[in-house]
């Protein structure tokens, strides 16, 4: 099985639109940013690194056809359409420093001419796309010595294949430990409102071979006191300096749960999910998403009263002090935090 | 504004198709048995209570036209038919306790003939049914007293008017609340999978005028860590000796949220609820639904790989640690829970 989240294929983005699965596979082809922008902001890409790749390839699809002859006037072109690029979604870390690591790479090339400026601009996003395949694989080596044979984990979301270019992060390490022959078995919530657990997640894992089990969100407390959860790993979309991590809505419950069922709590993510400018979850922009998303579910058919009222946000923020431990491609990262995140990540 | 979730109708069993709503308000008549049996298992009538109602009417409906002459005869056709609607669902604790009720009043009167026994079995129907509507308003009289102007209630599934005749029980205290013009808001959990808090809780709630927010189950955490819920209040299906209680799954979720986040955490229920004959929470046998409702949603598309396990159970349970009390016809009951619902309930 070989899935390609993002590629780029004949000098266009090509993604597997998210939207339509599991039921068809479908590849679309980006050749525009208005484009890509849409198909962000409708989460046809999505995944913190994933949506990295995507927004580096999509600044070079920005300015390609620039006829700028001097650096200044070409830089603005570049950073109008980083952007605009930027403006789709707000919280995932991993986007706006691809974009950062695009205009760092052009600004150190000024001296030289717009058309080579352009192709160090591709060939950085296409480095992003390819240290993405080896972080991810990085961190699952690493999680894996987290995770006994016999483990029954719980996620929530998609932190998968479909979240990075091809093997993910907190799936990562399921996969890793599944290729080190540990028996595991994975439950993962479906993720209201959009239902990636459901959508994506059990279909990447089926693809996979990995045993998967699918619940409501609300049910994971079930499951814990049961005695049925041994680890929770997910994802992340942004690491503040001292731990506090926004991930999809939903993991700060999981977080609280963990800790009052005393079920280690992990989050795996690459150094580019972490952000040193900002001090606490606090200050993390957490984007709210239209209210049809809830009323309407998937099918565009009213499930609540006409007129109601909806709190949509598309993330939540977990306290440092309840993860256990941060899986990232350089290391396992524990309390202290903040100290730990500035020596493993700026070493 | 006079809504009835169930009444006794030209001989008939007249209940609002909960399916149908919030699109459509229709009623449905029930004349027989598997009629009955069909409409609860598949929810067009559910909550706690109001099974309780339509199991004694349904015993009715089951032994209205036997034409056995000996009571003991009789009681064999009362009894399947008692134990053919006590088939359907397994954790309302009402359900059962109604059919109890009905087969001690023909028991009680076994001396008497058989249609004056069977217009007994009526009659203890319909005083159900009118105990019912009083037994809410107490609740909500004993539970307005828990609730604070401008406090901001969270709650699960719906119980409310539909989950009951006319009033409702956790909601029954917030209509109790506002009548006394208390300036309360709500905030529903939509409660995958079936969508009861989106569909009926968000629909009564519109219908008394009352401040009704919807959300999904997996941000009720993040609404509690920016201080935004007061209290939390749900129904229940069973609640045992020691104060353990089986609700709508999720809840044992939001009172664990409740703990970490040192928010009251309020059950309210009828004293017809509570069984004495199980003395802990491990006791209470929790349904498990088809699959499919995680997989298809109510929409009877695929949402999921296919062929993807699922686990759903319809309850969760609560452990009688995470209750601060719990709201009864018979007043507020606090912990020890062991002692106090004895005296409170046999008294």
């Amino acid at each position: 099985m070989n899935i390609r989240t993002i590629s780029w294929v004949h000098n266009k983005i090509r993604i597997i639109d998210q939207t339509k699965l599991p039921g068809r596979t479908e590849y679309l082809y980006i050749n525009d940013l208005k484009a890509l922008w849409q198909a962000i902001k409708e989460l046809k890409v999505r995944g913190a690194p994933a949506l990295g790749a995507a927004a580096a390839l999509g600044s070079y699809i920005g300015i390609r056809h620039s006829r700028q002859n001097s650096f200044g006037s070409f830089m603005a072109e570049l950073d109008k359409a980083i952007r605009y690029i930027g403006s789709s979604r707000p919280t995932a870390r991993n986007l706006f420093w691809a974009l950062e690591r695009v205009r760092v790479a052009a600004v150190a090339n000024r001296h030289r001419d717009i058309n080579y400026i352009k192709s160090v601009i591709l060939q950085e996003a296409l480095a992003i796309i390819e240290e993405d395949r080896a972080s991810c694989r990085r961190i699952g080596d690493y999680g894996c010595r987290l995770i006994s044979d016999g483990d029954t984990i719980l996620t929530v979301c998609n932190a998968g294949i479909l979240a990075t270019i091809d093997y993910g992060t907190a799936l990562g390490v399921i996969y890793r430990a599944c290729e080190k022959r540990k028996d595991i078995k994975v439950y993962a919530c479906e993720t209201r409102p959009l239902l990636q657990g459901a959508r994506l997640t059990t279909w990447e894992l089926k693809k996979k071979g990995v045993d998967a089990t699918l619940i409501c969100d609300n049910m994971a407390a079930a499951l814990m006191r049961a005695g049925k959860i041994d680890k929770v790993i997910t994802g992340a979309d942004r690491i503040a300096a001292n731990g506090d991590s926004a991930n999809k809505i939903g993991t700060y419950n999981l977080a609280v749960l963990c800790r009052h069922h005393n079920i280690p709590f992990y989050i795996a993510a690459p150094g580019s999910t972490f952000d040193q400018g900002i001090k606490s979850g606090g200050d993390i922009i957490i984007e709210e998403r239209p209210a049809k998303e809830v009323t309407e579910m998937l099918f565009k058919k009213p499930v609540a009263a006409t007129g109601v009222k909806v709190f949509n946000p598309a993330f939540d923020v977990t306290d440092h002090s309840l993860i256990s431990a941060i899986i990232t491609d350089k290391g396992i990262i524990r309390p202290p935090y903040k100290r730990n995140i500035r020596s493993r990540l700026l070493r």
